[in-house]
């Protein structure tokens, strides 16, 4: 029953924020060797979760890498329909760990915000799905099948889910996937995403002289490594901020009179984006609005660089490499493939021939798009209008998620994307935190949804 | 007696290599602040040693950083030369440490050299100077007055040492000074340095948004620190390798006939210097020679880049700020002060509005230049034809050294510029190396030299 369950959601806030708290506690960082254990033991957590709430056949299953937690509950009959759940129990680095108010992984209640690594993205979105899901248990009358699908690589590209998905066909066939890591526009703007960015991510070494020079000695007859990696990177750009690796654009669709009256209606305004960062101008290309250019437009970012001395104080030398990790986000139809060949082709023509470079391709996704048709689609819609009082919004995002193309690719199913993190929650930066009263809120619109897929 | 000196010198070789050793093992890094109780530490080193050759009036003098070691022995008349022998007891940085065969402070022969930070730049050259003083005192016949001026901040720009000349004019007051600090060419190439490069050192700093952003949520949107830096580094030369910066070659002298004549005549060649450096090609202005580009231009070098993240795998990054180190060399008649003045003015030109930036001058020199009819520059090159069996070259370098161009302007006093420190001795680099038959043959050159100024 509905209202028994959210009266059971109700009576268990505390306990439900106790436990995000201990999820969070675990140091997940997926991309670290360091954490391997961290990543062991944030996995059989979230396994244990699943036993606690009445979850069958619950595993810890290995990849190529971090382990997939799966479990099921398939007692809803034949002709209901049967929800993936998609999560993962890995987080970015913590770093720069100075900036950090209270410690990233020693979860900190200020005013309506909770603190940590991971509590937005999506510990805390892996929780409310939980907690949801256990209270409709709680009631006795869950009306649908359940498929969980907690991965551990998300943060690093979700490198090994792809043969993952490939191999576990059966074991994962679903009518659609909830995938809560899309966020919310805002505190009072419930939304949808129906299009997500792709992603395809390097690193780029530029190496000059076999060891670092003393830069009187030699500076002016040696090209800096670090000058010509600033000339690659520069290059990368025209003037109107349009990204100039060969063929980029070729495959990126052309936006029709209603995208641009759609994305017009979204609240993602250059204003708000400013008061966000601060930013005393915005960048980006001229032709298309700030939500055009996060939904989308195609990006290259500069992720790091590194080069020579970087300490307090001086040193006058002439670096012998210099470093730069480079991401673009990609959008229908771009792929990492293509992205990696634009990348190639861009430095075999720019780099100068006093140099040597080396590209690695540390890993990506494609882009993808989902149809507000989508059964799931609907069903949310209505449970997030019920709570919010207000029709939910269905803004394309300009994140990238691996799963979401990998499931439409390997197994033709669509992925419902949403989530409670605010805009503001800083995924990725310090500081990272969770709006509460939107999570609550969250957790009974996920009660709703599942009453509404009935 | 010149042969009592030489025979001494020949008979003490190992205590003095000891002795350098003692002095190597002092980590004296002066920019820092972690190092300012081994700063004291090579400073009372280098004052007993003054004290055990017979200096007299022996005293560690402060100044507004680092402290400065002063000794004296002016017993050879009033008629006699005043020789100053300058020296640095600081040394670089030693890092990468990684990349050093062994520690950087215990010193380590293999072959013919001494591996030590700090053993060719340039404790080794201020033991040579102490060892020929010493050989010479035990003969008992000095001919020549001495004074001592030790500092401890060259490696940071010999920032306080302008005010210590100014404020102890009398005390310095010598007919030429002794640099040991400007290497040799070759180890079959005795040298005397005739020119030298000034410097103007800075970190410049580019702000973007106030914390780290998603760069799938943000990118598109705001401009790129890492990517406004590097745009900025790129516009600060043109396709021809020359510097951008308004105004800067207005004062760089023209070069005459006779000036590229004698720079043709330097074996800096370009095919040396790609071995040495192991660079594909060589880079710097199609104008002018690798020595000219070497000695006669001012050039701007990237000393360090960095921004977002750089650990090992990926972060999603934009990074709110990225950092670089630049330094320009500079050639008479260039200053720092107008150096600033035209970075601050190339930045308020080419910075974007969407950023902010911010420039701080470290530190920096005049370039310098000696004349070959210098009473010290005459005595030496005899000194080193006596020893190498050949006449010596007159190169101009690219390194800059502050105290020769403060002692010009504040005493009046120019110059002798040499040193035993070899082209490949990898000063401010890992691994640095002094040879140790070329120390042993200049320990010898200048007893000669003192003997030749009699």
């Amino acid at each position: 029953m509905l209202e028994q369950a959210l009266q059971y959601a109700g009576q268990n806030r505390e306990r439900f924020l106790n436990e995000l708290k201990d999820f969070l506690a675990i140091p997940s960082i997926s991309t670290d060797p360091e954490h391997a254990a961290d990543m062991h033991s944030a996995a059989e957590w979230a396994a244990a979760q699943l036993r606690s709430i009445g979850m069958e056949h619950v595993q810890i299953l290995p990849t190529g890498g971090h382990p997939v937690v799966y479990g099921d509950w398939l007692k809803a009959g034949k002709d209901a329909v049967t929800m993936m759940i998609y999560g993962h129990y890995d987080v970015q680095p913590p770093d720069p760990l100075e900036l950090w108010t209270t410690p990233p992984f020693e979860a900190s209640v200020r005013g309506d915000n909770l603190y940590a690594r991971g509590s937005a993205d999506m510990k805390g979105q892996v929780i409310a799905s939980l907690k949801a899901v256990e209270a409709v248990m709680k009631s006795g009358d869950m009306p649908i099948n359940l498929k969980w699908l907690i991965e551990g690589e998300e943060e690093i590209g979700s490198e090994h889910l792809d043969d993952f998905i490939k191999n576990h066909k059966e074991l994962l066939a679903c009518d659609f996937c909830l995938n809560m890591d899309a966020g919310i526009l805002g505190e009072n703007m419930p939304s949808i995403t129906t299009g997500l960015r792709g992603l395809a991510y390097f690193e780029l070494r530029v190496d000059g002289p076999v060891k670092d020079l003393h830069s009187g000695l030699y500076g002016g007859t040696v090209h800096n490594p670090a000058q010509a990696l600033a000339e690659l990177i520069t290059g990368m750009h025209d003037k109107n901020a349009k990204v100039t690796l060969p063929g980029f654009y070729d495959k990126v669709r052309k936006l029709s009179k209603q995208d641009h009256k759609d994305f017009a209606r979204l609240p993602i305004k250059g204003k708000t984006i400013k008061e966000q960062t601060g930013v005393p101008a915005l960048w980006g290309e001229p032709a298309f609005t700030p939500a055009e250019r996060l939904g989308a437009r195609p990006t290259l970012e500069v992720n790091g660089l590194l080069s020579g001395f970087t300490g307090v104080g001086s040193k006058t030398v002439l670096p012998a490499w210099a470093m730069a990790k480079i991401s673009c986000r990609l959008v229908p139809d771009q792929t990492p493939e293509d992205t990696i060949k634009q990348m190639q082709k861009y430095l075999k023509q720019n780099a100068p021939k006093d140099i040597k470079w080396k590209l690695t391709y540390l890993h990506g996704a494609g882009a993808a798009l989902t149809g507000t048709d989508n059964v799931g689609v609907k069903a949310l819609s209505k449970a997030l209008e019920t709570v919010w009082g207000k029709k939910p919004y269905f803004p394309r995002e300009g994140g990238s998620i691996g799963v979401v193309v990998q499931l439409q690719e390997h197994l033709g199913v669509e992925s419902v994307l949403s989530g409670f993190g605010l805009p503001d929650c800083d995924a990725h930066s310090p500081n990272e935190k969770l709006h509460l009263p939107t999570w609550t809120k969250g957790i009974d619109a996920l009660i709703h949804f599942i009453y509404n897929l009935k």
